[in-house]
């Protein structure tokens, strides 16, 4: 099986795809190519063993071959006329703008591709922070309280603090803040407002214990282990995108029978309507023996891969299980009828 | 200015694009030009004389110019290499799938397009039945009471009949039935899963009002007036087909001021966070006094040009109006930083 690596483009993740692009080097077994999206919205093939993050950030990149996505695939033009790039399913590692948010999904789509990654809807669903929490709690699952505040809209929030400020769209902890008392209000608001025109702010609650599980539905739906991230207050973008790069097994948390249940039931609410022919990591709270939603990621650093007990397998069986497209078959039913009205 | 009506594409909704793409030529007065999108998902360039119902039921559309889709526009391949077709806007007149279900906005958005209708999101939670009405009551918009239903799940509803079924996914009247007792429930069940794998049902309230407003927003919202749309039972796929090919003015409701007023507010509230960039029609019911949300069409059939005063300048105003897409810069800040600090 050929697995084409699809990452890059034009989001404020596109240097944490690119680590996760190389951290999949690593674990993937499957045949593997590359294709990178540009900040410009290029593609290009890159050859496997050149895939370092230098090559990108140099503009290296731009000496490979360049790509055409159109109906069916990737086509590199050549003397003969072009040719299609040869691979099975795509991987969409996109983070963030374009890769989360429902355009490389709908892309890949119309131009009937394979991929695993989120489809149109789930993308939107869990990109928008608000969305997550609102299709979360119609399908069963709890979130933290929230409040939402427009860029334009007046600042008179009475919060009970500390509360965290998140922009409504954006994952990685870009333009995230936590804010203590009223004095810091102002300012954390003004950098989440930098990333969007929303946000949404929530209890923080320190201490609260976090869980990550990770995992994709085949026949059966196949969890990766929990993992308590190890977390300071809460990771910044820096350390984050150090953290992103794992390939080494994550901590298994030490979890009771009853807990494990509840979160993998949580995960399966969450999955079920939308989410097939994705690997996605879904963050949780927990308090009080309960459990929260806090993220959903789509399309998670390095796939969570560290997070399975064999990521290759996980991701050649998923292949299998892609969802259907709806093709619609040509037919011109009313207006063949009006024609025959008409007599003409 | 100019023009590009975009129409057709692979869905159900395909022949209401085609009516409502040729009423659009008796109503706009800048000059259009008609990219048809075809079941197959291929581009054709349609001179304006030969826009009839009948070119496309008949195949004779192949003999048109072909068109490829790709970054910064449509091109058409000639000797010399490739010309691009020259338009200021497209106004996306594609109705149900790849129209309304965020494909068609994506590709716009990816490739640098400009256009006139809705965003991934605001398609996306307009298209979903369910997202709409979690979308409306969050920002302040009622819905009536409902129950969803999976295809896979048990049929052991207690309802109150009579009830409304409808495919969660799909718009003008398809796959919807009015259900009476419980014998008519498998039945109709049936019918909707043919067209999605989940289905919303709500009270069928005979008698409902319902009001219909178009509009969209520049520097101050453009409503259209206030139609009553006639209705017998509720109109059917056929007999809707047979009204969206309207030009002709409908008529103004004849409501106080104070729920005018109402109706006009709930527009608002819908349309604000999302909805940029689009002329929508939303579908009112009024119970009460009370203004609850049915439906956001965010490509209603012919545009809903009939409810506007003057819909050629409503169009011409808005391209003015687009929302800006985020443009990430490129840069390699972390990237950068850590390959310094390698020494590298």
């Amino acid at each position: 099986m050929k697995i084409a690596i699809l990452f890059g483009a034009n989001s404020f993740e596109h240097e944490i795809s690119i680590v996760s692009a190389i951290a999949l080097k690593k674990v993937l077994k499957e045949e593997l190519i590359y294709i990178f999206c540009d900040y410009n919205r290029d593609f290009y093939l890159i050859s496997t063993d050149k895939i370092t993050s230098k090559r990108f950030s140099s503009g290296e990149y731009k000496k490979d071959k360049k790509l055409e996505l159109k109906k069916g695939g990737f086509f590199q033009k050549n003397l003969m006329g072009e040719k299609k790039i040869a691979f099975d399913t795509v991987l969409n590692v996109i983070h963030g703008k374009d890769g989360e948010d429902g355009t490389i999904s709908a892309l890949l789509d119309f131009f009937d591709i394979n991929y695993i990654g989120p489809r149109v809807e789930a993308s939107v669903v869990s990109f928008n922070k608000l969305l997550t929490k609102l299709y979360a709690r119609e399908f069963g699952v709890k979130t933290l309280e929230y409040k939402t505040l427009q860029k334009d809209s007046k600042r008179d929030l009475i919060l009970n603090y500390p509360v965290i400020i998140k922009p409504t769209r954006l994952g990685s902890s870009i333009g995230i803040s936590i804010v203590k008392d009223e004095n810091e209000l102002d300012y954390a608001l003004d950098v989440a407002f930098e990333f969007d025109s929303q946000v949404v702010i929530e209890p923080f609650i320190d201490g609260i214990k976090e869980y990550n599980l990770a995992g994709c539905k085949t026949d059966k739906y196949n969890f990766s282990i929990i993992e308590e991230p190890q977390k300071e207050e809460f990771l910044d973008f820096d350390k984050k995108y150090l953290d992103l790069s794992r390939t080494k097994r994550g901590n298994e948390a030490n979890l009771s029978e009853e807990l494990t249940q509840k979160i993998q039931d949580s995960f399966k609410k969450l999955y079920e309507p939308f989410f097939a022919g994705s690997i996605i990591r879904c963050d949780f709270f927990v308090l009080d023996n309960e459990v929260y939603i806090n993220e959903i990621n789509p399309v998670p650093g390095s796939m969570a891969n560290y997070l399975f007990d064999d990521f290759s397998k996980t991701v050649k069986e998923l292949v299998n299980y892609l969802p259907n497209r709806t093709k619609v078959p040509p037919l011109y039913r009313y207006i063949n009828k009006i024609q025959a009205a008409k007599g003409k």
